[in-house]
């Protein structure tokens, strides 16, 4: 057999914990036997929430942890004094080795900065980013960065490429990954003075493949495979896609309501909008990757239910089992 | 009677021109007593399409132009050396005080330039930002700078909001409209080096109705009504509302047709759908007026048809008859 794959997982993070975080976890184990997970919180809680559900108890552990880093706490002192919290135990059970890779719903701040301060960044990357897989017409993008740190340095966005292209082969699956600049138009001269430096970078480095820019407007057509950019676009990037896809469909919603006629096509067309609804959703690919630390850190949505905790801790085997952080090493650092 | 608008329309800009510009310009002339258009290209090409249509021709008016700048040629070249180009001709057709103003759908970077070295700044307005009226759940917004200089200062951003507060509230009738300032959360001390600088300049303005930070996913939501952020981000605000819009609708219509059953209720959704999606179109609100200049240029989408192209010519009326310009160097520039 394989070795396990060890996920601490925040049980006490996101709007919906404990309930679909500790389901998602058993949702998990129960997927594949490759997985243990080590739920950090309240104990009694996570027992209540245990209770409920079949599991081989080989594949789950409690790590007790009295506190809670909320939403709303400055990061950075949240992190240094809730050494007792469910956050910053699940960091440190990555740090001492125990486990690969983390899970959480919680304070993206906290996520952010405790992965940084805890678990520690692979030494020679400049910036860990957060990159979430984002739905387009013909399949994902990985985008990054999205993280809190923004005006970032050129050498960074190459950094960026690379680990990006790492993860889009080795976890996503996607053979020699397109990477784009995010930028205001597709000639080399176009953008800001970020972009200007950093497409030269990007195009000499012959370990990824370099498409060149790639406009917005064609993000949700699938122009890239991995998008690179700073945080404050990549940010804006993703928020617009989730909100621009709400309203819409929150929009489309209220039309096929608006007449008779157009509610007894609502009924028949339901179903099949539905599936491809679903796909588009960023809710549907498991969390974001910190990439660059020692060890994988997944955050997923705040509002993130069992489905998507499942899939945050089930994507962490691929990582293992294909040594991302290996290659991260052998292509970001050791080349630079 | 009140005295006329006139609006130089470059007949030659754009995917469908002559033939949707010059229909665009006869709509609007028919549509209101109002307006006079000059339209700039080649005579003998205009003449065959105003052929066409009935129309009162002392609303009509053809100023001959040579040449066409196209989409690929680099702006500022284009403008300096094809002064017999329809572009350059309504340029001058403003400058000159013949017009009021001029709409194009033709090269965004010739019509960006032009304007500010033929049409010229008003004295003390820093950067003129190019300000497109963009759909939302409540109505529309203002999003201000979507222009080609990137970069931007925080006095600049501070100005957008003056002059986006004017024209929101005097042409398309939005009292006291709530500005918000985009940003990557809404914490005050949330954000890059620019949006930090700018948050107290917007904050300490008394002529505007600064509301505080907004994140794009509530942009679609209708957050505020003037969006003030520099160009790199309006550029993707914009573009990644038109990709997802696009690409959400196109998967939305892919999906109808994926069963027997949800066909035959996709053509009973359909006309209801119809008008719902045609209010979150972008091309639905005219052209993006660049705003700042020595008359009102309007530029709009290089697929422009006739029904977009006579939207911006009308919408120059509401402009000349509020003395928006005269209100812009009241609240801009005597304020600085």
């Amino acid at each position: 057999m394989a070795e396990m794959v060890n996920v601490a997982v925040d049980a006490m993070g996101g709007d919906n914990a404990p309930v679909e975080v500790v389901k998602g976890a058993v949702d998990a184990v129960n997927a594949d036997r490759r997985v243990k997970v080590f739920l950090t919180g309240r104990e009694s809680v996570i027992k209540a929430e245990l209770q409920k559900y079949t599991y081989n108890a080989e594949q789950m552990e409690i790590v007790h942890a009295e506190e809670v880093i909320e939403t709303g706490e400055p990061p950075v002192m949240a992190i240094r004094r809730k050494k007792d919290s469910s956050i910053v135990k699940a960091m440190q059970l990555v740090k001492d080795g125990t486990c690969d890779a983390l899970v959480s719903a919680g304070s993206t701040g906290a996520v952010l900065v405790g992965g940084q301060v805890i678990v520690g960044r692979i030494k020679g990357v400049e910036r860990p980013p957060l990159a979430p897989v984002i739905p387009n017409m013909k399949g994902v993008s990985l985008l990054l960065d999205c993280g809190a740190n923004v005006d970032a340095r050129p050498s960074q966005l190459l950094q960026f490429a690379k680990m990006g292209s790492v993860y889009m082969e080795s976890v996503i699956g996607v053979k020699n990954p397109r990477v784009g600049l995010v930028n205001i138009g597709v000639e080399e001269e176009k953008g800001n003075a970020l972009t200007k430096e950093t497409y030269p970078l990007l195009q000499n480095c012959p370990e990824i493949n370099f498409i060149g820019n790639v406009e917005a407007r064609d993000i949700p057509y699938g122009a890239a495979d991995v998008l690179v950019c700073e945080a404050f676009v990549g940010n804006v990037v993703l928020k617009m896609l989730e909100g621009v896809s709400g309203a819409l469909v929150e929009r489309i919603k209220g039309g096929m309501m608006s007449t008779v006629r157009s509610k007894i096509g609502a009924l028949l067309v339901k179903p099949a909008l539905k599936k491809t609804l679903k796909g588009f959703s960023t809710e549907e690919y498991g969390g974001a990757p910190l990439l660059g630390l020692n060890g994988l850190v997944v955050k997923t949505h705040g509002s993130s239910k069992a489905n998507e905790i499942k899939n945050s801790i089930l994507q962490c085997i691929a990582f293992k089992e294909q040594k991302i952080n290996q290659k991260i090493k052998e292509k970001v650092v050791l080349d630079n």
